[in-house]
């Protein structure tokens, strides 16, 4: 980061009923920022005349301030760069760095907080997502990015900037950007939906957390697949929900076991796509059994189709949302699997009734989605840029996922079973011996191998463990090595 | 927007043991997507190469289905576009416009959402909110904006985008960023922070929402400023907490009622630099008594900031946080006033003990803020542009106020009475007589005039009627002659 002058004035407080003189006002305080830290050796020093302006005072004050502050050496002269904090202060005249100045703070007395954030521990620091080592989950190809049209596209639309794109906008999102995505999703994924229905959101996972904040009350019960998504489970915790943990088998959640331990369940959270982390792809009778149960008990049904986009096979099955009948079902897409994460960038197809109840909770949330990046999406994906980008992002994953699952035959065959369909972007694996994977998880982070334990999505007792191993950002060369190195370390154990 | 061929591929399932040949199966898979209208007329097909490829059959019965759709007209071949859907489909094959294609889903049985949702009414269409005229709340300056800087700096971290940049990052924010901030904090609003303590969030509605999240159970009480934000009561609201309406006068909220109303309320929300809408400054002496109450009670002090670097008096009063010693204070801030709404972009500063406990929080609302703008806002204050920009800005808005205060004097004198301190970007006015704020703000927008009436900011009985008049946006020539039409509409009541 370049360390240049921000040119911000620092508190000065004048009292022109004060006996105090101005002059000496303003060098009190400059001297009790720049002794407490608050202007830092270097940073450029507003000229006096735009100083006298700010304050509302003569320039005169200003100037013989400037010049005490000169002579004592808090403030030196740059040819070029005019009047600058010293850097030669003495140590003990600026009080530690700036950055201590948050410790200075104590307190005493009770430090209340919200019941339901004691269900999340402290933050662990997990080992296994530190480095960016090979099978990372969730990271995108980057290097194969169409950079270079991506900042065309971003270069235009900034040019193209004006007072109504800056303004506070849409709560729903852009309407061109919604209608692009409702056009492709009922292209390519058999969506029932127009551009009406669609919020765009920060990622999937504020979308799960709007969602939840409109249909559900504290103590609703909500069926989740077992294992889940973590963050997924949370959202409903937060909310105040009771979890139903619904075993997940070769077609899916077992809609039967879900009726069996709550029929009445509020709802039902599903990745009929591409189970996480499992794998599996609902079958299609699974699907029509859950959309009878959500009717017949009048649940909702959250689909989140977040790398649906990926499908290896020759088959294709239609969305939730497309073959539901009775509006039961909200959808959840993103752009984090398709272009990159730091987008954060998602939507939800809303049933047409509910839309009016998700922009009031929307707006209260954070009033809507920033702007600039939807129209630069939109232009992406109309001009034929996305799919030009997933198609070529589908032959890349398939070559990746297939030769790591061509890898862990040859050298971990007995060790590991690969689990779920050929989808996506990581794949699941099974390990056969009973040892633990986040032992050998953290192991792994020491030697930048990142493997994501499975066991840890389950939310009750796990009845699998194994790895998560992502493949979108870990090149076919990269694949052996580390499947050579995961090996060693199912060795050692 | 530009309506280019997207080259998204319908979803077209192939079943190889099914009877039914296969290029018979690709055929009526396109003709169903032309039929329901998820296929429209202009769009691009993929050559049959591409399609092979994706269905993962061989090219011949993929060629076989284009000539028979090519036939029939489905298709149509076009120099250098390759071959489209049909233009010259007859009304009656596609079913109506695609964007009707989300209402033919009906539904039928109970829709069951959040009790707490029914706390906002349906969106009602305020008519004062609907065009760009004058005296537009939340409005910058936009044609003052230094659009070209601007432009440059994105061009830049576009041409810089790496892996890094693009994945999941810091959900507290991108730490450089955070270093910038809270340098400009210290220096520029006195508070006690470093970046550990700065989370970065979609504005400072946001901002609330997480603070509510992490501090507050349903039931709680809270001190609202009456009047004061209508979204800022929603937040609390939705939480489930019990809202406290604290009146505020002349030095801002009074703590002694809010004692008397509710002294252990859990928390109290407030808007000392600039009450929103009265536009008053909290004095010294009440700042320090709220200080007191919290400390003395456990409660947290909510400070939001809104646009605090909008002060055209020489008399800046320190951040409650930065009078805080007994870390009560959660502050607020947001870039919606000092750069432009559309961004979304705010931040929070967090008592160093709670941190652990907001980004708890935060990760599950939605992971963590996008990370693009942040580098590009960081820049912007690091090369000393935005100290430019506030610096000229305020020099515009003081006389964009001074020439409406002004006007105001001379067309309006006996009708409006001006409120609040020399600040920010609105002017509240009082009405003189008893009529209603609402109805006048009614016909000033059927005549491009942005009144926003005063009395719905009070969640009790609105004590005042008038309007919050946002200067921002408002240009010095355009002041008179809306001032007069505000005239002719009192005139007329």
């Amino acid at each position: 980061m370049r360390r240049v002058a921000s040119g911000i004035l620092p508190m000065i407080a004048i009292d022109r009923k004060a006996p105090k003189p101005l002059h000496r006002q303003i060098y009190d305080g400059f001297r009790a920022a720049i002794v407490d830290g608050n202007l830092h050796p270097g940073q450029r020093i507003p000229s006096t005349r735009v100083l006298a302006v700010e304050l509302g005072v003569s320039r005169f004050p200003v100037l013989n301030a400037y010049a005490q502050l000169l002579a004592e050496g808090y403030f030196e002269s740059r040819v070029g760069a005019g009047t600058v904090i010293s850097t030669s202060l003495p140590d003990q005249i600026t009080r530690g760095v700036p950055t201590a100045a948050g410790s200075k703070v104590s307190y005493i007395g009770p430090r209340p907080v919200a019941r339901r954030t004691s269900l999340f521990p402290r933050l662990e620091a997990k080992p296994w997502l530190r480095g960016p080592g090979a099978f990372r989950v969730g990271q995108v190809a980057f290097d194969q990015f169409p950079l270079k049209v991506w900042s065309n596209l971003v270069a235009r639309h900034c040019r193209q900037m004006d007072a109504v794109s800056m303004r506070y906008r849409n709560q729903m999102g852009s309407e061109a950007f919604r209608q692009t995505i409702a056009r492709y999703l009922r292209t390519a994924r058999s969506l029932h939906c127009d551009e009406s229905q669609i919020m765009i959101v920060n990622g999937s996972q504020q979308a799960l957390e709007i969602t939840a904040r409109v249909l559900l009350n504290p103590g609703d019960r909500v069926w989740m697949e077992e294992p889940s998504y973590n963050l997924a489970r949370s959202v409903f915790a937060l909310a105040g929900c009771r979890l139903v943990l619904v075993p997940v088998d070769d077609e899916g959640l077992s809609v039967e076991a879900g009726i069996k331990l709550s029929r009445k369940a509020r709802a039902a959270f599903v990745t009929p796509s591409h189970q996480f982390p499992l794998g599996v792809t609902m079958s299609a009778s699974r699907r029509f059994q859950l959309l009878e149960w959500a009717h017949n008990t009048g649940s909702w049904v959250i689909e989140d189709d977040y790398d649906s986009e990926y499908r290896f096979e020759s088959l294709p099955i239609a969305s939730l949302q497309g073959l539901d009948t009775n509006a039961r079902v909200i959808y959840v897409g993103t752009f984090s699997k398709v272009l990159f994460p730091s987008l954060r960038l998602g939507y939800i197809v809303i049933p047409a009734d509910l839309v009016d109840r998700f922009i009031s909770v929307r707006q209260i949330v954070d009033i809507g989605p920033p702007e600039f990046f939807q129209h630069v999406i939109a232009d992406f994906m109309n001009e034929g840029h996305f799919a030009r980008h997933l198609r070529r992002m589908r032959v890349l994953y398939r070559e990746q996922r297939t030769a790591l699952v061509s890898c862990i035959g040859e050298e971990l065959e007995s060790a590991l079973e690969v689990l779920g369909s050929e989808a996506g972007m990581h794949l699941p694996v099974a390990l056969t011996r009973r040892i633990s994977d986040r032992e050998i998880a953290e192991r792994g982070a020491r030697q930048n191998l990142w493997l994501w334990p499975l066991s840890p999505y389950y939310a009750g007792k796990a009845s699998r463990s194994g790895f998560v191993l992502g493949f979108g950002g870990t090149r076919v060369e990269e694949i052996q090595p580390a499947v050579r190195l995961l090996r060693k370390l199912l060795t050692l154990m």
